[in-house]
Parts: C-alpha cells; structure tokens; sequence
C-alpha cells in the first residue's frame, strides 16, 4: 500500500518523517512530493531511500492513501487518484463544505480531527499533540517578548522577583503552558471550568483558581459553552489577577463556535506595561477582542500575540509527532496487507466524514 | 546631588528605575528626560514624583552626574555642563579615542566597565548583569528558532528525545545559559579554558569538557588569548560534539581583542539541519567566522543568530540591575552629601578613566 505525503501549503510542517518510514517499511511504501520535508529541517537526503521521491502529480495519482496536515487545496482534488483515501485535518466542524467537495470527487476520507478523545485513540491524537506544542510554545514566546526575566534571580545588584503567569484553560495546551512556565521559574496560577483539572494544575505545582457555578462536562477536550452569568463572574476573576499578571495564556476553544471572551478590554487596561498576552484561541475569533490572528497587538503597551498554530513554529517535532499519530491510525486501514475498512471499528467510524460514499 | 538621564541612544534600557530613586531619595534628587523608560515598559507615569521630567537639554545642563548606558554622543557632550560627571559605559579598551574626547570638554568620567571584578565591586559590576542575561536570553532565542522540543516528551505519540546544548565558555553569560537550558529540560555540556570553571558547571547539572594545555589565568571575567595549538585542540573537541549537538552557545571574549574562533566553518558544515547557533562574541567579530552581528545567518539549515547585546532585548530587568549597579556605584561619589572623588578608592580609581582632568 503506498502513502503519499505532499508540501503542505503555508506550513513548514511535514506529514511523515523518516523514522516513521523507517519503522512501517514492511507494511507500507511512501511517495514523497521533492522538498516536502525541507521546512521542517528535513532535506530530502534525510529520507535516503525509505521514500521515493517524485512530482506533486505523481504522488497525487499514484498514491492508495494521501496524507496531508493541511486539506489538499481544490486543484490537488481534480488531479488526483479518485481512489485515494485522503487523510487529513478537514475540521469539517469549521468547513461545512469539505464533506461535499470531497464527496463530489468520490474520495474516500478521514478527518484526524474527529477522532474520539478515547484512551484507545489517544496514540492517534494529533489535536493534542499540537495542542502540547502550542502551550510550550506560548511561553516561549511570551518570555521572548517579556522584558523581564521569568526566574526569580538572586544576584548582587538586587533580588529579581520571578514572573507571574496566569493561563485561562487548563487542557493539553493549558498544561504544557503551565508545566512549561514552572520550568523556567515562573509563579503560576490557572484557571479551567472543569473541577477534574484542578488536581492536574496543582500536581505542576500551579495555584487553581475555582469559580463557582460552572458546566462541568467534558466535551472531547473542548470547553463547553458557559453560562453568561458565569463568564461574567470568570471575567471578574481574572481581573482581579491580571493587574498583577506578567503574562496571561488563554487557551480556551468551543469547537465550531467562537471563542469565550475572557480577557476584556478593560482587564487588559488594567494590565502592566510590558505584561504579555497569548491567545491560542486567535484562529476562532480569540479569548481577548484586542487579539488579531497571527498578529502581534500592542494595546498601550501590552502586547498580545494571537496565534492559534504555533505548532507550526516548531515543525520538526511537530512533524513527528504528526507522523507517529497519522501512521498510528493508518495502521488501523491494513487487513491481510490490503486496504480494507472496518466500520465497526469506532476510531475509524468516527473519523470518516464522506458518509455517502461506500467505505471499501 | 542631580542625577540626571536622558533617552538612551538605539537601546530600550533606561539607565534608572523608579524603584531606584525611591530608595534613594534622600541622597539625591534626579533629572530624567521625557520619555526616557518607555520602550523598558517604565513610562513616565511610572516615576510619578521621583524625578523632575525635563528636556534632554535641561538634563545635560543642570545635573551634577550624567548617567547613560551608551556614552551620550558628542553632540551631548557639546552642550552638557563641563562640570558635570559623567558615567557610562565607556569601553576605553573598544574606543580608544574616547578618553580624549571627553577630556576634551573637561568632563570628569568613569566607565562602569573598568571597575574592577572583586568582592567588594561586585554589586556594581554592570556587565555580569547584562551577561547573565545574555546567557538567559541567548537560551529563550535559540529554543524560539529550534524545530524541536527543549524537554523530553514522553506522549502517547511516541518519546522525544530532549535537546542538546553545548555551551563554549562558562563566565556569567555560559553559567547562566547552561542554568536556562537545563530548567528547560536540555541535556547540556559545557566548555571553559578555567578548571574553576568545572565544579560550577557540574553543580548546575551539565557534563564539563575537558581539553588539556590550556592557559589557566583569570583576567577580570573575560578569557585569556590561548596558543594557536590549544584552539585547534579545542576547536576538534567541539567539532567532535557538534554533530550531534541541537544548539551551541557561545560566549568566549576576548577584552579589547578579535574573539576566538571556536566553530569554524567546518564544524557548522557537520551540524544537524534545523541546528542553531548563538554567538554572544558576535560584536567583537564572532567565535564562528560565519556570524554576522545584529543579524541571523542560515547556512545550509543551520542557524546562526549573531548578538551581543541581548540584554537590550530584556529591557526592564536590564535597566532594574543597571540601574542599581550604577547606583551601588555612584554612593561612592558622595562625601557628607557632597560629590567628592576619592582616589584611594581602588573601585574608584579604575573606573576613572580621564585622568588628565583633576577629579575634584
């Protein structure tokens, strides 16, 4: 069975890596559009001979399965093979169309993103794993910007008082955001809705923050919609904290809706000069109004980065991670050496979203 | 006694904090010019009553102590009170001419980089603090450029394998950068001509590299110029890690001299794609020949990030530490609330660098 991965568009990220190659050789063969690692420090030397390495074209028309990070764009749908499976990151919750323009071309397709956030599935669970990278990430990026240190310094010219993070959301990201910022020495408090992650926070050794009153349920690792009653409460709670806050990371998403406000203007206004804010939640209209997507805003003199994809930033490991988790779910399409597709199986039922066209 | 400062020149520091003044209030009275702390995050409103905000002209001619991170520009130092003292960092040994120039307007000056590195001068050594965080910064820039992870990751997508870091000179700058790499979870191994150098490396956690036949010598924080046959010996001792090294780190100056080459082109040549460089010596011509200064240099894949001001880029903490090493400093100036230079002072004495000019 031969896997095709292409240069995504706008990413340097790539969909498989030598290792993974390395380790699926007998089960799998790979095309490889030239130069599709390169961006994620992956030459083509670096896949030797574990891949061929072809034209965009012939991995389109030559491949069983195309495996992209980013959805094919449309002219890659017209050229290639209609019985390819495509399997992708469609997030069909955000593109209602997807479906029909994949179905029109007859293809058969996965969107990762839809897995369940079972334990069964969670080696194929690329949104966490991307979600990880952000939340460190985040605080790189906010360390960089922050003119001050994060670690507390004893030093001979005087104490340095280490900084203060608050980060809104305590999922994957909220979690590697927080671990992440304990590591370089910062003083953290964090905030989530759920009761269940209040043993997690604390167990990196971060204060939780309880506000009263919340819907607690778990929604596949996105926040449920709250009350507004209790945003309003929530909002109070955070500016309280945030004039004393060197850094705020929000990290809360409501899949297919826009983004919970929870940093509003006036709390930013209240906020340090040179205090930092990141709004992974940027892409769905962001956890602040100030925030413009992969901008970088300066609101009188606290600067809010909004950017939902840093993943993208560290594309290696990103790539890898990707990697392991796509090839960990195309291992499930394998029976007896041959493509077959099991609708009973629950990760693969959940993951197919062109409904109208016959699995095998 | 005024102390006056004014907008620094190209550099966001500001040369006092308001957390200085307020400590300080009962010795002197400041001057500061509009404007002066706001790209430190310390506008104006941050210093309320704490100084007078005037004009750069007003500050130049109405303070008894000029105090500026840069040396003020000549056309300044046309228009500045000849009685006034001035206090910068100078850098005799980089500017040669400079000594002349100020004699030239009769301005009694110190320059804060020659006081001596003892004890006694410690709380006062400007340039430890800005090469700590230096050393902190150089670590933030390179995890912000790496594809990969600094930590190991054990996810249920597989392990990733935490990042190497080889750090070449352990003065403040190396011993902080080794200290940031290893919080972020690096797997870290560190260089330095000095032995005494070792036990502190290891007490931080890294693996010390020893290369024999070295020139031991202490020379006031900066390293000694070392045989051309010890630095070929020391330049295959790094090649022979460098492969295998994610990030390098280096930090080897040599006062008023070319800094050292530790990573010929060679050793880049070997480097993993994706691989970063630091190269903190980069003002003073680089310890890799392919560091351009201010500037980041990609050289097949690799990385180069060339600054020796990093500290400029952290301005808030920068300015707190200058700021009360200059204070530590200028106490020594004041005789029974008078300005009085004692020249027995050795601390004094070493920073006076005008000495054609009577000091009091």
């Amino acid at each position: 069975m031969k896997i095709g991965i292409t240069n995504e568009t706008n990413d340097k990220r790539v969909a498989l890596v030598p290792d993974t190659m390395r380790k699926n050789a007998k089960n799998f063969s790979f095309l490889m559009e030239k130069g599709a690692g390169n961006q994620a420090s992956l030459n083509d030397a670096a896949y030797g001979d574990l891949t061929k390495i072809c034209t965009r074209e012939e991995v389109l028309q030559q491949s069983d399965i195309l495996l992209s990070i980013n959805p094919l764009p449309d002219e890659d749908l017209a050229k290639a093979n209609p019985k390819a499976v495509l399997i992708s990151l469609f997030q069909p919750y955000n593109d209602p169309e997807i479906t029909e323009r994949l179905e029109k071309h007859d293809f058969r397709s996965f969107s990762l993103d839809m897995i369940p956030r079972t334990t069964l599935a969670q080696s194929m669970d690329v949104l966490s794993s991307m979600a990880s990278i952000a939340g460190y990430k985040a605080v790189l990026a906010a360390a960089n910007l922050l003119p001050r240190y994060f670690p507390m310094m004893i030093t001979a010219a005087g104490s340095i008082r280490p900084a203060k993070v608050l980060v809104l959301g305590a999922g994957v990201a909220g979690l590697q955001a927080i671990a992440t910022a304990k590591r370089l020495g910062a003083m953290v408090e964090a905030f989530d809705v759920r009761k269940a992650a209040k043993e997690e926070v604390q167990s990196l050794g971060a204060k939780f923050i309880e506000v009263e009153g919340a819907v607690d349920k778990d929604a596949g690792g996105y926040a449920v919609e709250q009350s507004e009653e209790f945003i309003k409460r929530q909002q109070a709670e955070v500016q309280k904290r945030a004039a004393n806050s060197d850094i705020i990371i929000t990290t809360a998403q409501v899949r297919g809706r826009k983004a919970p406000t929870l940093v509003p203007e006036e709390t930013v206004n209240q906020m340090k000069q040179g205090a930092v804010i990141v709004d992974l939640a940027a892409s769905s209209g962001g956890n602040c109004p100030l925030t413009k997507d992969k901008e970088i805003v300066n609101h009188n003199g606290v600067r809010i980065i909004g950017d939902s994809a840093l993943a993208e930033d560290m594309p290696q490991d990103a790539s890898t991670l990707f990697s392991n988790n796509a090839m960990n779910f195309m291992k499930l399409l394998l029976k007896e050496e041959k493509l077959f597709i099991d609708m009973d199986n629950e990760i693969l039922n959940s993951a197919y979203i062109t409904k109208s066209i016959a699995p095998n």
